[in-house]
This record gives structure tokens, sequence and C-alpha cells, in this order.
């Protein structure tokens, strides 16, 4: 694995758990080596994360014969470099979302992983939240009817509300490529392509409401805005609002904001269709609400379901009675438990690059119509 | 109708506004004397409430030829021989709740009634919200399957968390009866008979937290609490908290309190049945939150029915389209309703002079488990 | 009072409802006279909602020396016409939304209300929620902060997704104007213009999901679809969805739709401002959420405040103790004890004619904006 | 640790995950022998959960010098003499709820523990849910007042509604000790001993609400109930209920069954005080409703403040972002971080061997009040 910040804790977290959970799986996780640039640093984490070895030169760690899949968690600039390269090793690939910064790099990454007959998947975690791979069951069966009306999300955070909260790099194009559009508007746009299906247009705008911002400096140890800092200009976007069309005729109504005042982590959506309806909310993550239309008359209601009965519902068996709720890091458990069975098969599951460049397609149709103020094809 | 204050005001709407909602009622509703002991505050209350004469004597109500029903909302310690003499008057009845201020008041209006055969009724509105009353359709349609396990209950408000507030009249037991006990839990009791049965014992802790409070005293117009005011003892229940068994081998646990910062009408209730549960919140009251385990395995949760479907949910052709949610005082509208059809059919409808009894037996039950400390049968 | 429909039962409930609950209104309401077209319906609708007179000739009621004011409540496309006759009337003029059905008509009542200085308000009812109406205070007081970043909205609805719902009046531009757009959108504009302040521009789709339905015949008294009806196409959109920007560097998200399974009155909005935020939804009128970022760290969470406290919230006190919940038509109550006190002291209170336009503009740039599939000025 | 079935599996997952979110622990876990008496199982097991040794002879690890801690998680009957010999061994004890069987057991084992001086837990883990630290933290910073008046409960699941569900060990006496009261009500009066204080006297009532089940045979490698199987008695409640009041004046209702269909891990309680109240329930652990009179008229309500600030709320910085929310399992690796921390400095943290026995002491009472059949001192 490369990289040991938020995502890194996350992947190591599931590497290291998947095996006690899911004792069935066709092999069991070595945790060989965390690759990092700052040695000290990575040392560190490897001891905290549970990693065996450490080297600070990602081609070493693709060098290693004794590794099999190469885990992705380093700054968005580096996913696509890093993917590729990945590839051409010769081993298993996961990349952490966004898989590319923008279109070109992103196919790129895609054409590498076919050239190269990669086993690849890209981290769009949600996927694997056990009422969202339980919503796409019933999607599937039919649940929500055989016509799709509406798509509506939004991914609401408020960490940046505060105009004296410093420049990170998040709020820096050339690092993070896009702010909550690419961080999370892209978790809708995944969402809506695998439940729904492709879009076909979008047009919508984008804002930066705090243009600049203290810059970050060192103090002490670390980075941190001083007072009476430099200021800097935030290049990407604080909030993304978006209406587009699905090719199954489907509308779709999308926003990303970390400017929404008492939101934490939410993520939310919902799905109508001609026979019933679901709406997830990613802090009651293990809850999906579904109306159905073909319950009797007075007795139709959004229901409330907890997501974890062990026989019916995605991944529960794996965890506690129900009732007994999981949480986030939940979500890369099933992820590489699946990744896992599949490179043992040699074969590829969802989201693979391809749903990565799908994404990323929907995210740049949705930058061009901002700059040209019109309806842009995805 | 005799009475002014907020159950004046709840009443009168509704026979103000009953013929305008059910225009097919067998009858007209015609407001035609509101009685009081006060000249100047009954003459202004008639005129806010649209009642089209005054009088100032009970008996003048009773003797007039030209009423058909008499409407009880003055003080508890007068309804019982407030009922008792509109029973002798030969005319149709309804008393506000409670009956009476015990068993053996509530036993000799009910004797008065059947002796009459008096058209007679007692307002536990809660049982024409259209949620209520729908619960008590899937009851019977077995919704909830053939054996009920549990009824579990509280009414909360927090009115008089403040020592501060004053000994109003419904902190005296020789007015109110007792406090919490027959204000609020007796609309739980009587929707507990109403949707489960009767109870067959019962067992319970009461409580006063605050034990004296300023006296009130005539200040200016009316009567409030002074500053330095002598203190005064309170002589009824500030909560009451009780466990209980139905005859049909159910369980009962009820609460009703006026300490419970932060609960303004929060009248809530669930039912637990061998193939369904219900749940009712007051505060939400077109909401009523239904599970079936008859759903699919995998799609069963608490549905939230909105009780709105005029084709289907009791009362709602009266008012507006699904959604457009009515409120506390549309309960009254659909008592009235139902008693006018009664009235003119010369028939008796829940709830009954009877019914009050029954709640009357089970407030009874309580207070004496409360003096005994001990189970008491009903 | 033109019309007695939907609108027309509504608007009639106020008028004999206000002097009940409003004792000190400056005037008493007279119900004079009903104008419609169907003589026997209107009679008969005259005598449900409690009207003395019966019109069939609009004329006629302007003519009336009696009358005060005109409250229309006909079909869309009448409102303009009969708005500008009741103020060449010199009476004070209640309009049922929309004001009209496009800009031009919309322009010109606000032409003739300014011309003969007409006592005027559109019935934007929702703005007297007690709920709305309180978080307009609260917004004037800061609660928000000083700067609001998201207006997000959805009205969502779903009595017409099955397609053999029939081709009714609502659902053909001649007479409805428009579908989602003008009926549901509007109220979301509206509350928007009156909690926000001005849109500068918008940019949308509209779909219609059910292109052809069965068109309406005579069956017995009555019009309904009869099987084997033709099928006949519908002219006005199902959803609208669009982003916009406010004057004030907000961004705003709307949708309006009829196609969204299991929403009933899902009438719904936030506000986040950088001090706090707001969300409300119709279905729970009677609640406020409000989050404040000013909580102290740790104990920040969205309130949920019950809006029926009489001493603090908006027309509460003409109601009943707190949590003992109103519902949609106090709404109109609340409009028309504004109107009356207006009336009498000759001036004009929101929403007036103007805020009819100013919604007028927002709908007519949404619309262009479909059609050119571009940016459009409000 | 001892034993390696449904707690076995939350106890290893909390040794195995501790020190990689709570790297600053003064000792780092070895997980290093898991005893069982099924050789075979103990072994897979101990394969799955990453334990490194196996023994099938419980004194055998309480000899083994290199091992610091025992943690029991077999069945009840077996607690208090596992405890109690690992008192005896010197090391530090973690063990699973319910302490002991009744008051005698729980006495012997606090006494065995004091004795030895033991470093003692018992593991009741919903105290280290954040929600619930932070509401301790909240009570005693005054935020609910200087007086509670009501503490209210229940724990709500519904797994054995269906008759034909087997005579499994939990519905027996002899291995259980008790059905809900033990295994539910332990919890709530837990929580209740934690933040409200010690109760003075209870009563209540049980009920086995199904007599007699299908008794178990071995089918196949397992256990199950066979078509035709012989019916056995349950001999411990389905169900218990009671009222009860604390030393400091506030009053209990808690209420704890396995026949509330719908529920699946309903663990729910409301505390009120003088100043404000809080809610929590366990399905949504990772927020707090929390009411403050102390806020401004008008702005009051329940706050739905989620838990996950890791600035401020407890446990929190070991994890992930706000709104990122975690799970069950994560309040046994909470339980276990406070533990090594005080084994390595030789004191005892909540909840101890003592607070076992006061839990007990509250379970005895009820039982005792269900017996006699009155009212029954702690």
């Amino acid at each position: 694995m490369v990289g040991y910040n938020f995502m890194g804790k996350a992947h190591s977290n599931a590497w290291r758990q998947v095996n006690h959970f899911f004792p069935d799986l066709p092999a069991k996780v070595e945790m060989h080596t965390l690759c990092g640039r700052n040695k000290e640093a990575t040392q560190k984490h490897a001891g905290i994360y549970g990693w065996n070895r450490v080297v600070n030169d990602y081609q070493a760690l693709l060098d290693n014969p004794d590794i099999d899949i190469i885990d992705i968690t380093s700054p968005n600039n580096q996913h696509a470099a890093m993917a590729i390269a990945a590839c051409q090793s010769g081993k298993a690939v996961l990349c952490e979302k966004p898989l590319a910064m923008n279109l070109a790099e992103a196919e790129a990454v895609v054409a590498a992983a076919r050239k190269h007959k990669t086993i690849n998947m890209v981290c769009h975690n949600y996927r694997r939240a056990p009422a969202i791979a339980y919503a796409k069951q019933m999607i599937e069966n039919g649940d929500l009817g055989d016509r799709i009306f509406h798509f509506r999300a939004r991914y609401a955070q408020d960490w940046i509300v505060d105009p004296s909260f410093p420049l990170v790099w998040r709020l820096q194009k050339e690092v993070a490529g896009s702010g909550s559009h690419g961080d999370l508007a892209a978790h809708l746009i995944d969402v809506a392509n695998y439940l729904v299906g492709p879009m076909k247009e979008v047009c919508g705008l984008m804002e930066t409401f705090v243009k600049e911002r203290p810059v970050l400096a060192e103090v002490g140890a670390g980075l941190s805005a001083k007072a009476g800092a430099k200021m800097g200009k935030v290049t990407v976007d604080d909030a993304v609002s978006f209406v587009g069309r699905f090719k199954n005729g489907a509308i779709a109504n999308i926003e990303a904001t970390r400017f929404a005042t008492g939101h934490k982590n939410g993520m939310e959506f919902e799905i109508n269709g001609n026979k019933g309806s679901i709406m997830f909310a990613f802090e009651d993550m293990n809850r999906l609400k579904f109306f159905s239309a073909s319950d009797p008359a007075g007795k139709q209601g959004f229901r409330d379901i907890l997501v974890s009965e062990s026989d019916v519902h995605p991944y529960w068996k794996a965890w506690w009675p129900p009732g007994h709720i999981i949480g986030y890091e939940h979500t890369f458990v099933h992820t590489v438990a699946d990744l896992i069975t599949n490179v043992v098969q040699r074969k590829n599951t969802h989201p693979t690059f391809e749903d990565g460049l799908k994404c990323q397609q929907v995210l740049d149709a949705v930058t061009a119509s901002v700059k040209t103020r019109s309806w842009t094809k995805v």
C-alpha cells in the first residue's frame, strides 16, 4: 500500500480485518509493505496500522515479487501515474477514488489496465455499504418498478465554513483537482451510475464562497496557519450543483458542498421509480428507507429498514446480530473482501477502473457545463 | 354548552365547523346557548366562539326545550353532578373527560345515563385522531396478529418543571381530582382500553417532585402569583408510572408526567403483536408507524404512514388532499360528527359513559396500588 | 369570493374561522357572497362553506357596494383578468396563487393594483405557517449569520405516477399554465424570495414523463376517464429541476415533481448560512429544524423546534397549548387575519401582487432557460 | 480469553484493534491464548479471531505467567467461578456481563477481587459508546440541571416472537440465569446506575409469553429443532417491566423484552432533569438527543448531536472525521483501551466488579418484587 493518511488508515484497517470477519475468503492477507516518501512517518504509520515492512520508493513496491496487490491511497494528483505503473507491474491494483485528475488521465489508466489485463478496482467504497448494495438488488428485482423518474442527491459537509480555515491541499486545484466536486459529488455520481445507469447530459454551477484563505506555514512540527498569515487563493469549488438526464429517461439533481452548516458527512440520495422509492443517508448508513406502491392502500409509507439481517442483507453475515450496527470503515472491509476473491479468481468486479472513468466523464462534463454555461453531453 | 376555557374553545370549534366539513350529517348544528357563572366572561366567550345565547344558570340550560344536546366542559369536579342532571333532562349529553372525580361518581353517572336511556358520550377525543381510528381498524383486521404482547405509553409534558410556577387549580386535588394521572394518563388508559382491551391488574407509583408552590392571588384583573407569595401545598401527583396486565395476556407500561423537560404534548404509545407493531406520537398525529412481520424478509421495517388518504383513512374525506395535514382541534370535530349521527339515530357510540367508567376503574386501581404499595385488581 | 373548489374550501374556512380565533381583529368578517358560474353547484357550496348569498356573474360581485374584499379562487387562467377587474372596483383583493399565467399578465395585474391603489395580496399561504414566519424572524435576527450560502428545496408529490390517471385540467397548459412548475415550484420560489431574497439567474430542465393520458369524458354526473378512452397530450411539465444564483451570492437548487412515489405533499427546504441552518418540511409543518454554529462545541446539532409556544411563535397565541398541533388550513386563517388588519388600516402587507410578480419572473426565467438550454437572467 | 461465541468474537476484535486506533496506549496487546473446552472449535476460532495459542483447560490459562489479563466470555453460569479463580491468579480480569447468576455469586466475586487486589472490570460496554460517555460528562457538567426527575428506558428485541423458535440455552434458567431481565434489562440498569445513581426500591412484573418451545436436538453437525420435536418448558422471562425510585428522588421506568415485533436491538433511554433532557437509542448510537431549557425561548428543541467531533466527543479522536460513523464493536475497543491503561497503572476504572454487583442488586430486587408482588428495596 502506498499512502498513510485518512484513506491509508481506512484501507489498512480493511486489510487487517478482512480475514477475521470473512474467514472463508480464498486467500489470507499478508500486510506486506507500506510505501511512503517520508521515512519516519511511513515507519511510524506502518507500526500503527500493522504493515510488516516499509519502503520509500514506489518502484521498489512494484518490483517486489512477494506482493500481489497494490493499494494506492496517495494524494489525488498521483493516482493516475501510480495506477498505470502498478498495471505495468502485473499485480492487481486497488486505487482510491478519484481514479485520476481528469478525463485524459482516467482514460490512460483504463488503457493501461486493459493492456496489462490488470485485476483492477477503484475504491468507491460506498457501493458496499449494506444498504446501498441491497438497494442495487432491490432495483434489479424491480422493487422500484420498471422505470426510474428521479435521482436526487446531496453530499453536505461544513468543515470550511469558517473563512479563517487555512488553505489546505484539498483547496488547491493542482493537488486536489477540484473541491467538493471530485471529493464529494464523485461519490454521488458513482452511486447514480451504479444504481440508475449512465447519464446523458448535465448542466450546473460551481461556487467558491470564500475566495482567499490563510496560507499554511510550518509551525513547530507541522503545518498550520499562523495569525497574520499571508492569504492565498482558493482554486477549487466550495460547492457544485447540477441537473442532468440519464440515458434511461430519469432526471438527476445533484449537489455537493462544504458549506452546509450543521452537516458533517451528509451523503444522501433518493431514487423514485414508478412502483417505489428508496432513500439513503450515510450518517444513518445502516438504514434504507423504502416506499412500495405495491403495499395495500392505507398502509403505504416509507419503511425504515435496518439493513442488518444476516440471512438477507449483503455482507451482514460477517458481523453482528440484527440491530448491532456497523460503521464507515466496514465499507472498506467489504470492498477488499470482494477484491480478494476476484484476485484469486483472476476476474474483475465493480467498481473497476472503467467505472472510475465513467464517473470522471460526468465530473468533466459538469465542469465543462460550468465553464460554457450550457448543457454538456457526458 | 357549559364552560368556556380551553375545552370550551375546542368544543365550540367542533360544533361550529362540523357541518361545513361533514355536509352529509343528518342534522345541522345550531349553537344555541353557552352557560357560565361569570356573566361578563360568558357573554364575551359566547361572542368569540359563536354561541347565539347565554345563560348563567345550568338548570336554565337543561330546561330549555329547544336544546337537544348538553356539552359539559366545566372543571373536573363539576362533571359528574352536571352529567347526572343532564341525563335527567332527557337530552343527549357529551361530557369532557374525566367523567368524574372517582369511581363512585363515575358509577352514579353511568347509572343515571342507563336509567334515563341517555344518548351519551365522554369526550376522549384522541380516539378520533385518524391515525388512532385507523389503528383500531388495523388491529381488528389482524394486522398485528392474533395476540398482543405489549402496550407501552407515555404522556409527557413539561409545563410545571419550574418550581416558581404557581399553584393553579390543576394542582389542587379538590378541584382537579388528581394531577398528571387523571389529566394525562387517563388518555393513555382510554386508548389502551380501546385498542387492546380491559386491564386486569396494575401496580405503580406516583410522585410529586415540587411539593409547594406560590399561591395565586388577585393581581389586577386576573389571578397570578405575586413575588413573595405565600406557598401552598401541591396536593396532586406530578408524575405517575405503572405496570399492568390486560385480560388478554398483554402487559402494560404506562407513564404520565408534567416533568419531562422538552416535551410539550408528548402523548405516545406503541403496541406489539405477534405479526406486527404500531407506534403513534400525538405531536406527529397525522402519522402512524406500522411494522408488519408479513413483509418480505429483508424489506421489513416500520412504515411511516401519513394517514391522509381520503378513500381509506378515517375522517380524511372531510378535509384536504393527502399530506395536507390536520391538527389537534380536528379530533373534536370528528367526535361531534359521530355524536350528531348517533343523536339523530337515537343510539350510542364509543366512548360512552361506560367507557369513561372503565377508564376511571383503572385510574382508581392505580391510585389504590400506590397507596397500598401492591398490585391492585381493576 | 369567486370559486368553490379546493382553494375555495380552504379560503372559506379561513374567513369563517378568523374572528373566532383572532377576536381582536379590527373588523368582523361577513361572508357576503359566493360567486360561481354553475348555479346549482355555487348554491350548494355556499351552503356548505357558510356564504350568505350567491351570484353567478362576477361583475355583480364587483358591483355590490356592501362587499369590501374580493377573494379570487377560480382556475389559474382567470386569475389575472379577475384580479384586474377587482382592482378597478376599488375593493381590496386577495388572489390565490399563481397571480397570472405568465409575466405579461402578472405585470398587468400589478399595474392595475398600483393605478387603483388597491389593497392587494396574493395567497402564498405557506409564508404564514408559524415555522416559516418564525424562520423569517430568525434570519432577520441573524440566527443563520450574515451570509447565506445555500437554498435547497423540493416539492414532491406522486398523484399522477400512474399513466392511467386522466388528463385533468391541471395537466393542460391552456388552463393551468404549467404543471409542477407553477403549481409546486412557485411555492418554493416564493419562500426563496421571502427568506433569502431575489434571484439573479437560473438554469434548469423540465420533463414530462407520461406524455399522453386518457381524456376525460362525462360519465354519469361528473367527469372521469372511461375505459378505452381516447388519449390526449399532456401539455405541461411533470417535473422541473433547476439551479440558480441569488443576488446576495447564495445558490439555489430547486425541484418540483408529481412523480416522487411515496411523497404526498413533500414541500421541503433547507437554508444554510455561515452561523446556522434551518430545515422545514410541510408534512411536519409544526416543526422547524435549526442548527446553530454558536452552540457550544460538542453540543451542536439540529434542534427540533416545535413551533407552538404562544408567547414567542407567530400566530400561535390564537390556538392551543404547546404541542397541540395545527394543520394546513391554518395558514389561510393567518393570511386573512393579516389581510383584514391591513384592509382596515388601508395598507398592504406581503405577499403583495408585486411579490406574486417576482415569483412569476423566476418561473418565466426557468421556463426560458429550459427552452434555450442555457442560463437565463431573472 | 475464555469463550469464542458472540462475545468472544466482539472481545477478540477489541484486543486486535485497540493498538491500531489507540497507538498511545502504554502497552501493546499480545493475543496470547484462547481457551475453550471443544478442541476443534477453539482451534478454529483462535485462527479466525487472531489468537496465537490455544488451551482447553481454564487452569492452564490462569497458570501461564506470560498472561497478564484474563478475559471471560463463557456462558453466564460460569462467570462467577471463573472470575473468582482469575482473581486468585493475580492477573487482571475482564468479565463479560452479567458478573454472576445472582447476588450471592456476585458478592463472592467482588470479595475475591478485593482480597486479591485484582484489577477488574465487568464488560458493560455500552458505557463507552461515545454518546453515553458524553452524556455522563454532560450530566456531571450540569447540562441537565441539578435535579433528575425521570429515567425511562426500554430494551426491545423480537427474535423469539415465533413460538416455533427452539429452546436455546438463553431460554433456560439453569444456564442463562434469567431471560430478557439479565440479558437486556441489565444493560439499562447499568446505564441508570452510571448516569443517574443508585436505586432505592423497585416493583415490577415478568412475563413468559410462550411457555413451551421445541427442544433442540443434534441435527447433522449442529443443534437445531427438528420438525415434531418434543416441547420443553421455557424457564426464563420473555419480558420484564418495572418501576422504581432512585436515592436522589428520580423515578425509573424500565422495560426489556424479546417480544417487541420490529425491534432488533432497540436499547433506548431518556433522562429528564430540571434544566434539560437527553435521549439515546442504540440503533442510532452515534447520536445523542439533547434538550436544553437554557436555550432562548422559541429556539428550544431536542438537538440531534452527532457525537463524532474528535476534539470534544469521547474516544472519537481514535477514529474518523465527523459524521463517518462507528458501530457496536467499537464500544468494546474503547473498553479494553481504558482497561489496558488501568492495568499498566495498577488501578481500576468503571465498571468494576462492584458496579456489576450493584447491577445484580437491582436485578435481584426486581426478581424478588415479581415473586412477592410488592415493592422491594434494592
